[in-house]
């Protein structure tokens, strides 16, 4: 088992999860296929910095996202930072040989996501993206499902993502909210994911017809330092919200199959309610993750009088199968970052493609800049260009 | 108390459904506003009119729905016929004087629409539609709560009406998949009842976008008689679907909410799922008629330690809180059936608008119709005219 | 179809329950096995008596139960009173030819069912009891499924019935708090409905151990006239509570499966919760009358991979699938109801022996008295007799 | 921020859930009350001993216990072994003045746990027991709910705990089906937890009446090495199991609630199924552990046309708000575990008390024997003697 040093940039929360991965990983997957090593930790603070790195159990800290890409102990570049500094840490990791793994969404728009996967395919390193909820067993199992056309050929699809941390008026300015920083807001931030799950298990999208919204215009501005979800203590001050609230968008899979995405962070009620529902032509699955735990599924084969959706609970006999002995001891964030994690090494490791990787996450882009471009045209339908 | 005596056109499934209403509303709602008087019945099959008139309890029969309109001894007019002959029978209805009562769709098209609407207004008569769903204790305590403003200003609906008796290719050849008869499939089949809760708990239609699908191309003929609906045995021969077996669609409401629609029969394990989740400024609502004595409620203005949904069983203080007298004894077809007697007798009796009307309908029929036209020119926003 | 002459003893909410299913059963199940007619009805009051007839369509109405007992026009004597009269009136029944229909619980004690049983079976009269849940056709699928063999030896068996219509102090002193009227309170008047299930689905109950629990002394006495479910608005004056809130017991059945069974109506939140959930050898199988239109159901024999708890909607592919054409356009209760006439009107007409009949309803009778006998012994294991 | 050396024994499944909080914890609650570092594992095979140190991140290895009790470096003895040698460790290591974190259930008796308890009593050391799923945040919000008062007075409890991984007869014969190795089987294994969350919730428990059934009296014998829940995979030759597959007992708390618990590894299609139900004089609460993120509760102050169980999902508002920043962003077994290490380390660096300690433990083990003496007394009421 070959050592792979790591230097995470970024140390928010999602900083966070990546840091229990490398951890643990190896106590779950084991043999495991590499360990990975925490090395290094970047934030633009070198008073957080060097808390994290304690805190996280790195070996080194620095506040220049530049010692991380140029530091010959480092063989990953984990990027946990806003989105609008993705393409050039990524590009910048690449040059330097370095394997990239970056938070979702790739980028601020698909130029930047392309210049991210020419870098990467150009440097001959591996790049995956942290799209965590598709690791999820459920969701895995769905692929699983799918895959071996036991719901027939898939017909149409319809996505949910909505929270409510940001429901109130008085929720706080993050970066999240800021266009410069992030690109645009419910949709690259929440919808990103859904379009992957639709990317993943059911296929390329071909023309997309949506808009964006934002019902809440001003936010209070953050205190220095502080940036977390949904904190309401503002000051008085406040900043206009220059990205979406929400998006909705049709479109039309290049296989023939029809689908639907919501993302939404006014849903009230909705935590963090990631759902779909898929149709095929002999069976139907349904997912939402705030019950990660189970997969619904229903056979048209079933005889009539004792057909419907059956709730499967994820466990040893699923995909990541490692995580745990029985089924519903429990999935949790934890768990979709460590199976993340493990693809992650185990790709570079066994020198294989990642998944999702820059290819997949520019075709994500791609979607999102024409849903960007129908908002702009009334909701013209776009194609994509994937 | 007055008689009001019913001519019923029709002795299938819905007439059972009706005339259950007929005879057992005042059990309910007593003293009743007015009681039904199941006075005749009409089949184009004088055997099987002869034969409902005794399971049903009607004084007489005919086989021709021309005795009922003109019969001098009826009041209401109650036509469960498809859809392709309810606007000749309305308009001969409304010209002599007749209440009537009809199931949904309306019509065929909104042109149909329009010439009824114009009838009855011209007769002076009072109309109304059978979406018997929004009868439902549930959805009109969703209304209750949006007209008090509970949840704020909408934002957002989204709306489905899945259903699988008809997923299968053996499913036969029933008229509802005849063009000639029913105008359009799944969307004004099933798509209606939900396009009729959004207008009712949200407002006008102003644009859709979407389209029309039909999977199954050719169906096996229906033996002579026979029409149940999802029936497996068909004959060897086979004929063509001329309408949708789903439809989505998005949809903008003249008071700037976002909306979302879809129906399809071809959802596996989805039995009857009518949902819609509206999302308002100060709150949500979720309703699935598959549990429909609940309603789910959350509140912004709950404590964030202590807001979720609540799950809300109607029962004696809700709306049809004569039906039984605690909540979850059970609301099924029969009560929201009898609830919706209750409102068409009392509207006759106290000479108040019925709902939903002919010109609700009329407006529903208005969003068929650009959905089809949308459909036509690959998913373009089409205002409804509404 | 022959016609049989309804004589129904009390006009109250369940006189509203078998009038509505005596009126519309033929609708449902046609040809019918015989035609229900609704002749004659009977309360206390005269005047209630007379409104009633008006209201749920008999042709005749008195104030005494003497009357019914004694016409000669009656084939079917339908009891809906309180429990204290159930014995007197049955026995007069059975005496003079009638057919007996009983509401739950057959009566105050044992002895007085043992008197009833033996009144019908000497008089050669049908008899049945009105525990219209297991006409739930989900029910009636976990019996089908059980029978069979499919979740192979029950195990054990755990039932609830949860309320809380009466669970505030505020909520009147009605009959069904007065010992000397309903013998006992949760117990007999909830809980009996558990106990028939049990015996139903797993067999006959051997021995018992619980007791019963008063949690609410003493209510506001109703006033004249009043007597509806969880009224809140009582006098200043207060009664005392007679009987148990909620009742507890474990059980053994003759066949060696454990099972425990609580009913409560000091529930909050749970308004009409009939739930129950079996462990065989081979599967599981729950159901919550709440949302009656579903069964659960887990195989042992699905893969590994593939196995969890399957939601049937029930509809026309099960028992009294009569009902409606597809699942899930809704049982409510009088859907249970008109079930249950069916099932009453098929038996008498057909000479077969009806269920749940005396004889069962004894059984349940002698399982509740043990339960009080083990309730003052403190609760000690008791056999039951049966 | 101290550092505890933590001195851990055992290597199967349970090392790795400890690990993994010894190894994160401090990420999520920072600053740490005390960092705690994996120090020294042991396991009876010195092969196992030294991979599992290699892969659960421990800087030593032995295959003998009484090297980590007595090794100097240690601090915290941490005891994942079967249940018949918990006793010894725990009092050898109290003696050597080693904090004691030890699994459940306590021991094999309650006599030993007496020794147990009165051991680390007289050295002065800190002792907790892992019944982790007491730190779920919604079993943290339900004790808050309650202790604050806001469901009124405590009625009645009944709890449920349902697995089905040894289901099978194939299912082998791990440790946990001989009595020599674990005491008690589905009681001692699974039962304890919902003792402790009744014990936790509500109070102690005075009386119990219960049995214990095994319906797999053989199973196949496990290969060397092997210990997997659920394996399928046994030799040819069988052994006996020894002890209960499931056990169910009602009780009476010492404040006067009722309650009732059952335990099964033969509940099909029940994967993890820890739940609850607590009626209380002014709401109730519903907890499954299955659906971990979420907690029902309902007032019965909520207006009665209002009134429901909300579901609440917990986050950041809730207790262990450390661990993520949104709701349902996924509670898994890690973060039950990550919980669980925070609060050991806390007591153990504030010098508080631990809880659930070898005190409460004593307490749970008493109700167990109690359980085992009423089923070898037929079910007669045993005072528990807490």
């Amino acid at each position: 088992m070959k050592n792979y040093n790591i230097g995470l940039i970024g140390a928010g929360f999602m900083a966070k999860a990546h840091s229990l991965a490398y951890a643990t990983m190896p106590m779950f997957f084991w043999p495991a296929p590499g360990i990975p090593i925490r090395k290094s930790i970047c934030d633009v603070s070198i008073d957080i910095a060097k808390d994290a790195a304690q805190k996280m159990g790195y070996e080194k800290f620095t506040d220049s996202w530049k010692d991380i890409v140029s530091d010959p102990d480092i063989d990953i570049v984990d990027i946990c930072t806003p989105n609008n500094i993705h393409a050039e840490i990524a590009i910048a990791a690449a040059k330097n040989g370095k394997h990239v793994f970056c938070e979702k969404p790739i980028a601020m728009t698909a130029q930047e996501a392309k210049d991210m996967l020419d870098a990467v395919q150009k440097a001959g390193v591996k790049h995956m993206l942290a799209f965590n909820y598709r690791r999820t067993p459920a969701v895995a199992l769905a692929k699983d499902i799918i895959t071996k056309g036991e719901i027939g050929e898939i017909q149409s699809f319809r996505g949910m993502y909505f929270q409510d941390w940001s429901a109130s008026p008085e929720s706080t300015l993050s970066w999240r909210f800021q266009k410069e920083i992030c690109g645009t807001g419910a949709l690259g931030d929440i919808g990103t994911h859904v379009i992957d799950m639709a990317q993943y298990l059911v296929g390329d999208i071909d023309m997309v017809s949506g808009f964006l919204k934002t019902y809440i215009k001003e936010r209070p501005l953050q205190e220095a330092g502080q940036d977390k979800l949904g904190a309401l203590q503002g000051g008085n001050k406040t900043g206009a919200v220059t990205v979406d609230d929400e998006t909705a968008f049709s479109m039309r899979f290049k296989n023939g199959a029809l689908g639907h995405i919501e993302a939404s962070r006014n849903a009230w009620g909705r935590n963090n309610y990631i759902a779909f529902e898929i149709h095929g032509s002999a069976g139907s699955i349904f997912f939402n993750y705030e019950r990660r735990d189970e997969l619904q599924l229903c056979y048209a084969t079933d005889p009539q009088d004792r057909r419907g959706f059956k709730t499967i609970y994820t466990g040893p006999n699923h995909a990541y199968g490692e995580l745990w002995p029985i089924a519903a001891l429990g999935i949790g964030y934890s768990e979709t970052k460590i199976a993340e994690c493990y693809d992650l090494i185990k790709a570079i490791a066994q020198d294989e493609e990642a998944t999702p990787n820059f290819n997949e996450g520019y075709k994500i882009a791609l979607v999102c800049d024409a849903v960007v471009k129908s908002d702009k045209q009334n909701g013209a339908w776009i194609f994509t260009g994937v």
